[in-house]
């Protein structure tokens, strides 16, 4: 198929130094994926140009899509949240030890419980309540906000509301969400319950992005700690929450790294 | 409720040195449970007597439910297998180096691709082929040999038939299979296929007691190992089977040492 | 030996409800352990009493040993840190949020860094510089402090000094740490570096009491995760990071319910 | 660098379709790793030519070291075992199921308790018993049947004995060895018993190449299981077989699928 072949010796002949180089073949789709991180430094295309002559060069030869990234720039992240406080602890540490290398430029919230930690870290909270009734409107608005912030992707920390379809098909593949099971087991409400009533020995978290079939978007990661039938659905909840924060954490850092790559129902992990 | 303190003083009282003790209250269903293990040895009450005199003494002012077991008595567990090897010669390491303390007076086959493993360890094998219009006659065989041969349970090790109504009650909670999924998720045939569909990043392998309704049955134990993109549905089953043969073998350790209580859907693992 | 039935008997001919009971046998030490959880509701014997007519009636029969925890007595819990945050913010989270019932009377710091996060959830901060020279003082000012914040029991954070013997005989059992490898292996400093060097497989933190031999304390709990041949030094650093934050913090939450009872140089962890 | 780049033009240009393509670099040894696959149907050059054609035009320009596999010849392996059996049933069941896609020309023991085995699967078994006097010339001879027999690597399934320099040196990075404790922790003799007095909360296995220092050679695969204060050092050698089992036949099938690669003290494992 000679695309590896030709993107490196694009790559090379323009003096650009190959960092990573990751490739995929979805055999039963009969897709190639790939990912090349190279720096720019010695690099002879300028910046501005690499997109248009990449495209004209490579990627209408083998009709490619593509999309480039620059690591100098931070992408913005906005949080949803409601009342529970873990996730959204995990990521700001990891935002204010610089792990996270990511602009916030706005904490949103149904419920006003979590603005005091906003406050705390001087990141601007906006609180807008929802009911069935204003839903589209506080909607818009929401929609509105994140427009004018400019933000890159969306992050559910626990959020409580099921988004609209419409919310959701204004940012395909850009809202990550954390699910309290492991998918498919327990979709929707009250997953621990679920897993406890049904007496499994192991419950899991599942962050995924968020598409128009609730529960149903694409796999970024999961993880799962033991239980036991000592633990009751408080002991569950509280095991879960360990899980929630790390695998949300984790597809976060991906998102940030650009290592995740959203095709049909499925992501490519890329190393 | 004073159970704790009139069995252990029960025991005390009569020279029975206590081994283990363990205890389970399931607040939900408001139901107590216990497991005790002491030493015969210098134990004032004969062996034929025990059931008898623990009845009449306690069991009855509690209104219990109770089993005794000894341990120099060997439980006889039948295995039904069908094409795949993997669960049986693990099984039959165990057997043979006496991990596990059981007698194996008969592996079942519906088909005879693994009578060689049964001949060559010296275990009787009998092919019971199953097709839609013999299977209840089939069946009726298969019981009575389980009768016949005094079996105190049976393990499905990967029996790719689906047992009869008539067959399961004829063995509640005697039972034990292993599902190559992450129960309740991939209930059914091909989980492997399913998981692969879905874009999970974790496989699972579940074993439980057979019930009429099909991978409803009460979990024993659980397992699960980390997947990528890059795995294929062989990758899936390859790395599956690992999975499943030491789930089940753990269920089947459990069992002999008496240390699972099935309970409504769930299971009491006693340690 | 009959000590369970003495000890469930006291408990129930004076009304006292059993929540939980959990015994354990070393039998290489030929020592017996358990752990009972009771009500005082309807408990005949009053609270202040109750040492002295446990201690007079099955105690000294035994010759016990025995600790009482009321749970209405939230234990004092002194935080030590250094520059890194990661277990920091989790243990605030799990404090802000009621999962530790706990109360929190001082952070320490030998350096500064962390003084904004005490401050923002308003927790006193001490400062104590540490040099070669001044240990000894500082420590002693150090100690002071805790007797006179009445302390429990102290969590060294990533707290980035060695106690000193004086220091860690003052509050026997009673200092924990959490060690950013998978002790034994890799004791001391920078084990990431170690664990890198060596080429491992899987990276790991270990909670566990601080005594006056270096990592060597008994262990409270252990976690790994997989790394591989692509991680290097910082990703170990990053990933760990989540493993130091979750095992120091589930001894913590052990150690707040009194479920963690050290012995020798080994741990019992009741359920 | 352009390695990839002349690599994959040199492949494209003949019209070998690429299958798989990874590479590594390692930064602080400034060194890069990268294995290819690809098919053989269309490439236009013989077979019996690629290694000499690859080497003139690609290898000697970037210095190059190559190994050339081919996917059509099975390699042959020998496996060494002493009287534990679970290794030598998990690797033969994978043998018979056709898992391992390998030749096995010889099973050695240095006692004859598994002959049974090798017999029942008709593979030749040789016993050579080791004593302190007769151990030079008992490995020449297992050196001498190495070579006549063709071995390609040598797997240690649990084989009690420690291989001379000599031996291993005839053999660099062809010998795999299960050791069964989580190295570096607990290397030598009776890991477990030194994991039970330390008070680990978890036991691991590893599978390494066997160097002439002894449990330092490269780490190929590692694996965990939690354990508890309950746990005795025999529970912890039952558990630990599953770990051993599991370990050392991941290691095995990379190395037939030449996925993993030895360099230093550490390995690469290919996907």
């Amino acid at each position: 198929m000679g695309i590896v072949a030709s993107v490196t010796d694009f790559l090379h002949s323009n003096n650009g130094n190959i960092i990573s180089l990751e490739q995929h073949v979805d055999r039963s789709e009969q897709r190639f994926f790939m990912r090349v991180e190279w720096m720019l430094e010695d690099f002879t295309i300028p910046e501005a140009k690499i997109d248009d002559f990449f495209g004209t060069l490579i990627g209408q030869k083998y009709q490619m899509q593509w999309k480039l990234y620059f690591t100098d720039r931070q992408p913005k992240m906005a949080i949803f949240v409601s009342k529970a406080s873990h996730c959204l602890y995990d990521i700001l540490q990891r935002y204010m030890s610089g792990e996270f290398a990511v602009e916030i430029p706005a904490i949103i919230g149904n419920h006003d419980n979590l603005q005091y930690l906003a406050d705390r870290f001087e990141i601007p909270f906006y609180l807008f309540p929802i009911t069935k009734e204003n839903k589209p409107e506080q909607e818009a608005k929401e929609i509105a906000l994140m427009k004018e912030l400019e933000v890159d992707f969306i992050v559910l920390a626990r959020y409580m509301q099921i988004l609209s379809d419409n919310f959701v098909s204004t940012f395909p593949n850009r809202i990550i969400n954390i699910h309290h099971s492991f998918l498919p087991a327990f979709k929707g409400a009250r997953p621990y319950h679920s897993a406890f009533e049904r007496g499994v020995k192991i419950i899991g978290a599942t962050s995924h992005y968020v598409t128009a079939d609730l529960d149903e978007g694409p796999i970024i990661f999961q993880d799962v700690a033991k239980v036991s039938h000592r633990d009751t659905v408080q002991d569950l909840k509280r095991r879960g929450k360990d899980l929630e924060k790390l695998v949300l954490s984790q597809a976060i850092w991906r998102e940030i790294q650009h290592k995740t790559l959203p095709y049909k129902n499925k992501t490519i992990l890329f190393e």
